[in-house]
């Protein structure tokens, strides 16, 4: 069950503080040949201590292919890659071995399989999204050569939200911040929130908005791999995510069918509709227009500040957890969305050349 | 791409105005001694024509065996099954055979396969669902076999919301009222907003809540099949959703970590939490607390009114639908929710066998 | 585990005295016109009755399409199907309900599943490869298209041996013949030994050969899933086969790598082998020469004579079947076979579109 | 397509002249002690350079583990490892850069995927095996825990053939001798045989037998998944593999049924059979007896003589290759036999929890 995707299919591996964390990637077509600029970029976007609201933890996390990939070409053979952990300083987590943390995976964990690898949280630790970057980015390079951009953004931060469709913001300017919000107002607001938090040792959640422009019309299967549901449940795979919604969501649960319906127009370019409701997707499959949605982040379980818990024995303990740690988890999982999303729509495209003989 | 499930599988068939709607389940437990009224109630409860607030079309939507049970039980092979079309208007649909009717998927269908039936919608129309809710309710038995309820119930329909948390309501009076609200006062009101969108020849969407209590801890599984993007994937795959969020949702993204955080305590019962933010879901797996979650509807697409949109020669026409349609899609889609819980919850049982020798 | 297939899939259903046999076939492309009666040839070359060396129970194994065919074409929607059961004597089978036939699968079922439905063998019957037949009767349709002929032919019966190469024999004489060997001397010798076998109330085992033509190369999968392991998985997974092998098979281990090896040449035609002793596949991959490959059937377990035995009470009991039953499977088995290739050619044709973006 | 199994998964990658050779193991139980020298000492039965027979390179092949294993302990978690490759003569390879080599994969690779790492074959290359003998060591000691041993020997070499059943054979022996028969007489022979074609700068194949005892009845998927159809499976996965056949085999098909049948007695120690034509599997399920096999191995394609072949260009041209080379792959195949039959065998052991309730 560490394998996502049904043609381009990643195979994670890996903990927090084990070796390193990796994957292999089966069924990328051969002939690609591979930008590592933008792989290694989107892993800089991801990476901690890359500003000052984020964790100040060093990590370079260089990827290493170790297969698959021969004179820069992919080769349809499984690609393998690792980042290989560094310094890391498990010894800070021997305090927590026996302690189930609130509203981690600690107890879960033990519940299942009857055994963990408590350091640094092992196997549920945000670092196994890496992974999902390296993949992302491949996929990326897949659907640009299909003319496909994926990009996301942070829309909200705690209770300060950005209150503009994406079709009013200028996505170029996302990077020109260090929260990832292409409002420059709305983003200094969201940077002093996440400030607030850090300084009460506190931590706050938000939400990531994705657009995907480019995809034809036809993509996506019609029952239950509805190209919505298979980004839905790619973006619920992701740490800390409580909720997903596309296109109108849960607000336009409250329009009536005569206000919600997308009219047909005929254009120059084609059929397109007059409003974009459906998010691009209509019965599971593309429409042809952008395809957008909403990705809910919990504010993260892990708090540098006294909390009550038990421990192993069933005996209430109070934590006080010391480390580097995020405030916030919303502006590293830009990239993070962004490459789920990619790994939904090159599967899809991928997909989309079995429909007629 | 029309297999639902990894263990517990449900590969469904059928079109709105072919044969029937059917399915088989493959990987059901042998033994289990099948209660067929307990099916054919969750049908009852999505078929047509049971309430003024639904559409009028009457069908029996009897489910007919063909394998896998024998003298009562389950064999462990294959369970098809059908549920025979009857008395279908066809040619109530001619006047949209080259018709793309607005936010439908006559467009995308026909753009992915070059082809459709476009009788009654087709392979997209909600009718393939009895195919889930057959499943479901098989899955339902073999749940409540381990102290596991799954029950879901209208929370919001239009504007009008149900403002109590499911703990402070009875779910046993979900059925005593056509919309399948357990509130009586939220419930009538639901019910004349309905009624008013009909009489506008028009509809209006809504949010279903679903609560499954019983399940222990350990259950799911911790990178991408987490419980609850299973759940979120199961729910998003269902006709006309626009959203899934579980726990604290959307709403738990504006709190800070000290406040989201669900403290554990140690209770004769063993182990617990406080609160209940997680949604009975940490880093994936059950935590032995109650799941809950959210699914917002939209408004469905089909009006009795007059809309623009284009024909298969992307002339702009206008079209007048006729015939018997729901105004609302929420009261029957209940047993539609719970039946993709349970094939969610029944999967991670049968997988939670595998995770030590 | 009732799932054939990675991209065109049959999952089958059915018990040999249930309601009757079928399956969902998932992935079929959309825009196939299908030839219904290529399918019922098929079904006809497969079922009982059909000539004095077959079994006398008689079947009309009429196929009937219950979706995902509209119009006379492939929707791109799942294609299910049904045969039903007719004029079943399942009262013969009572005697049997709790005696585990010899080399049957009663005694292996119940200890799998604990419970069986006994009549007429149930799911263990070789009549669920009806299933598989239409299934191969539709991916023969879309090979066809591809210029792809998929043929087979009894090739052994007992001790008698058809002793030529398959190039040299003319496969369009299979069916001039009640035992579909080509050979006419050879087959007159067969049908001798096989009326034998029926006079003795025994049965006898044989083999039948497969050739694949026109396979362009490239098609497979290198590692796990080499062409010819997915064609030995197929003919392994049909009741009563105890062998395959492919090209020089066991009889090539016996030759050195020098007398072994299949010279390349340059023809007008391209790239092309001198020999064949690959069989067609290299590496797992077809090079473009013909695929062909033989099938080893046991003698089928079911004898009209006196056997001991045991019983579900661990009693030793004499048991003596009375009925209508095959004394050879070969002459009704060369259409499973031919569809069980055909299954796997159409997987990777389908598959071979992802070889490259 | 590089993933081999269904619930204890195989995904493995690599190439002969790349960074190693590995895999990623899904699906393994928590809490198994993992003894690496048992690992390590398949490992070193496939090595390169073990004895006088085998090729001369020399490999350490030691496997390292990258995740999944803490403590000691499988967690339940993805288990990655790798053995990377050293000393690699690559350049050895230049001079077949542009050659199809006969009877090797380079054609067919390039048909396929339109490019190719040329270097020692590349992915087709036998060293990928490494992967499934670390994956199969690991599914051994699973096994053993169940009191089911896998043991593979060598039965044939070219002509030398061991005319005893596996029955009167002391299996503990295989490994007193080099070329693993455990018949001390034919061993020799054998040897001979290969030193024979070694000198003849030629190659020799073979056939090995692979023996499992201990596996309880119940243990398989009846339909298309029967137990003897996936060992088929993953044998014929195995590089130079030409046929599978399991119990009485091809051999059987010369055998009337009453001949053939397994007359069930009742023992001591339970229903037993009197015989076993039937390979301890019927009707795709085991049935409590030994499963015995055999798999047949073309001689290898790699000759250290001139052949006759074409280039890229479709240029008839002649090569004389150099290096070393295997004369037989016989001896080191033994463990890779053994490994890819406990995949199987762990696969339905999993399986099998899922038959009931």
């Amino acid at each position: 069950m560490n394998t996502f995707g049904k043609i381009f299919r990643l195979t994670s591996f890996g903990e927090s503080h084990g070796k390193g964390i990796g994957g292999i990637i089966d069924g990328c077509p051969a002939g690609l040949e591979l930008n590592i600029d933008l792989i290694q970029n989107d892993l800089s976007r991801r990476k901690p201590g890359q500003s000052k609201i984020t964790t100040q933890r060093k990590e370079s996390d260089q990827v290493e292919f170790l297969s698959g990939v021969f004179e820069g070409k992919t080769q349809g053979t499984p690609i393998a890659f690792a980042i290989w952990n560094k310094d890391q300083h498990s010894n800070d987590y021997n305090d927590l071995k026996n302690v189930y943390r609130p509203s981690h995976a600690d107890y879960t964990y033990t519940k299942k399989y009857g055994t963990r690898d408590h350091r640094g949280g092992g196997r549920s630790s945000a670092r196994e999204t890496i992974a999902r970057v390296v993949a992302g980015a491949i996929a990326k390079q897949i659907l640009a050569s299909q003319g496909i951009s994926v990009q996301a953004f942070v829309s909200q931060v705690g209770e300060i939200q950005l209150n503009k469709p994406y079709t009013e913001l200028d996505l170029s300017k996302t990077e020109d911040n260090i929260v990832r919000c292409p409002d420059a107002e709305t983003a200094a607001k969201m940077i002093t929130r996440i400030e607030a938090a850090a300084k009460d040792r506190d931590t706050v959640g938000g939400v990531i908005t994705g657009v995907a422009t480019g995809v034809p019309a036809g993509w996506g299967e019609p029952v239950f791999n509805k190209l919505h549901a298979d980004l839905g449940f790619a973006m619920l795979g992701i740490n800390a995510v409580k909720g997903f919604e596309y296109g109108s969501g849960f607000e336009g649960t409250k329009l009536s069918g005569s206000q919600h319906n997308d009219v047909f127009i005929n254009t120059s370019e084609g059929i397109r509709t007059k409003t974009n409701n459906s998010g691009g997707i209509q019965g599971g499959i593309s429409n042809g227009e952008d395809i957008y949605f909403r990705v809910a982040f919990k504010p993260i379980a892990t708090l540098l500040k006294e909390q009550h818990t038990v421990d192993r024995e069933n005996k209430e303990i109070i934590i006080n957890p010391k480390g580097r740690h995020d405030p916030c988890v919303l502006p590293r999982a830009v990239p993070i969305v962004e490459a789920m999303a990619a790994l939904v729509l090159v599967d899809h495209f991928l997909l989309s050349k079995l429909n007629t003989i």
